[in-house]
């Protein structure tokens, strides 16, 4: 945590980072260049690096606690998509001259509310001044089982397409947020708002699923329900049919569709959910259901793996089809997210 | 590398970066949420993060190779002061919607040309857009045997004080490129560009310097010689004298200095130089040169380690006096290292 820094970055450190270390052994006391951690020799290690920008990740108007929830929570999704447990991040935060000190407080206690869960400890860093947006980018390391981690790739014809939690939120908490939903009830705004701002990302669930080695391939949705399956669909050679009745949908965007039903394409396309999307063979279904109830995490069967061929071209490229209640293909554009 | 891209970042990821990675197994072609690699059982994992940003510590004149360099040469760095080998590092991208592709291709080309002299791979990251300024972010990973890891900590009263290679060239470097400093050479000139734009982490030198165990503490120097120094004297509650005129310059900077007797300060607290300082037992002294001289690295006995208390708090609270020829102190002011 320490190149370049000026007094007002040491002082930010000091202040703010340092105490979040301060039981950590790995961390050195962000005393050095560098953390030094021990991975288990059974394990493998698990890295990712997300960067979220005021502006183009996050709305200016998020709270300092909720953009640090956000940070944490795109991170660690990656690692539960890949079934690791999460272990350590290091961040590096671009804070302006303008950023107050209360909303950097505001930021290092979101911070460790955040890993708080997984128990995964900040480790290190970089604290450097940017003329602005702010900017943050997390690198988040976790540990998965020799051989066990989850991929993308490995999906088989006839598999069962799964998904954890509700579908959509996200999109339609980002929406809510730029004033484009009206009519909610309070319950129902409160509900979308911390599902955008402060996802849950599914570790727990995924490391048990890595470890019985049931999954053939897992995705996070943070690009949307449909693009994120396509990357499953991709990189194993396949296509994929999903059945939009089938995707669950919290209550609070049931009655967004019920109201504007277009906002369908929302919760299918729109991303930010932090959920899982996985296929296994119907053979695991019941092992599945069993686990998913266990850990109290809703859990269904969207759709299913077919060959790549039955993947059409009309579809934007895509191979993966939304059928509605009638089995007619939704159209859903793209289905690439886009930024802010 | 997945998470929110655009179209044009999906289109940057696959033209410029994933052909850095395409015969890395541990990256998963980019494909995935995050890439996988085995620590070997003899080894820890050593962790560093450094952000950059355009206008403030890096010049935007800088090329886009150049600017490469540094993000490679600033970490590395890092892991050169813990004595681990470089592995891994995941870059964090903020390009703007105004960044060409042919600076986003040169840019790639650096990162593959900076990593190459270690091997240290790419292994995944982020590409994000940003209203500006550019920054970058990465996150580099490095092995060291099992509590073999130089820290800061450590160093003993009576131990002298080691710097690898010349001092102030970075410091120079940059007075030169904001046209500061007149009536250069333009092979000093040259040399002085060439080590503040592309600086060459000495992780080769501190990985034997590890593995032999000779070093009670080691810092690089990237804030400063007399910031990064008192770095070790704080961690390690000793103080530090340095010569002055032990310290070795290029001969770019003795070229400056000759001309400027006041540039010493810059080279002395200006930072940027990426070179090693560590403190050993003079028991050591013979061995340390013996391997400085097998990797033809210039290593200077620059000072000693004294009790903590022979630092005077008039020096700006520093733990570090720096003695002229004389031995009279030099006044160097805060010396802490001050961005653009």
């Amino acid at each position: 945590m320490a190149d370049h820094n000026t007094a007002r970055e040491f002082d930010i450190i000091s202040k703010y980072f340092r105490p979040l270390v301060k039981d950590v052994d790995e961390a050195l006391g962000l005393a050095d260049d560098a953390a030094v951690l021990s991975v288990p020799p059974t394990h493998q290690l698990v890295v990712t690096t997300d960067a979220i920008v005021e502006g183009v990740h996050f709305l200016p108007s998020l709270s300092a606690e909720d953009v640090a929830y956000k940070l944490v929570g795109v991170n660690l999704s990656d690692l539960a998509a890949m079934g690791a447990m999460p272990k350590a991040v290091f961040l590096a935060a671009q804070f302006t001259p303008d950023t107050s000190e209360s909303w950097i407080e505001a930021f290092a206690a979101g911070l460790k509310a955040a890993l708080a869960p997984s128990g995964a400890q900040l480790l290190g860093g970089d604290t450097v001044s940017t003329p602005g947006p702010l900017a943050f980018t997390l690198t988040a390391l976790g540990f998965v089982k020799t051989g066990q981690a989850l991929k993308r790739s490995g999906a088989h014809v006839g598999d069962l397409v799964f998904a954890t939690g509700t579908i959509g939120d996200g999109a339609l908490g980002l929406a809510m947020l730029r004033g484009e939903l009206e009519g909610l009830s309070p319950q129902h705004a409160a509900h979308l708002a911390g599902r955008y701002a402060r996802p849950e990302p599914r570790w727990d669930f995924a490391q048990v699923l890595a470890d019985l080695g049931l999954a053939t391939a897992c995705v996070d949705v943070s690009d949307g329900l449909v693009a994120d399956l396509n990357h499953i669909c991709s990189a194993s050679g396949v296509a994929a049919i999903v059945e939009a009745e089938q995707v669950l949908l919290s209550d609070a965007a049931n009655a967004v569709v019920e109201t504007s039903a277009e906002r369908l394409k929302d919760v299918l396309t729109g991303g930010d959910d932090y959920e899982l999307v996985f296929t296994a063979p119907s053979s695991a279904l019941g092992a599945l259901e069993e686990l998913a109830e266990s850990m109290q995490l809703p859990l269904s069967v969207i759709g299913h793996i077919e060959a790549a061929d039955s993947g059409g071209d009309g579809l934007a490229g895509l191979r993966v089809r939304v059928l509605d209640a009638h089995g007619a293909d939704l159209e859903l554009g793209p289905g690439g997210y886009q930024h802010l």
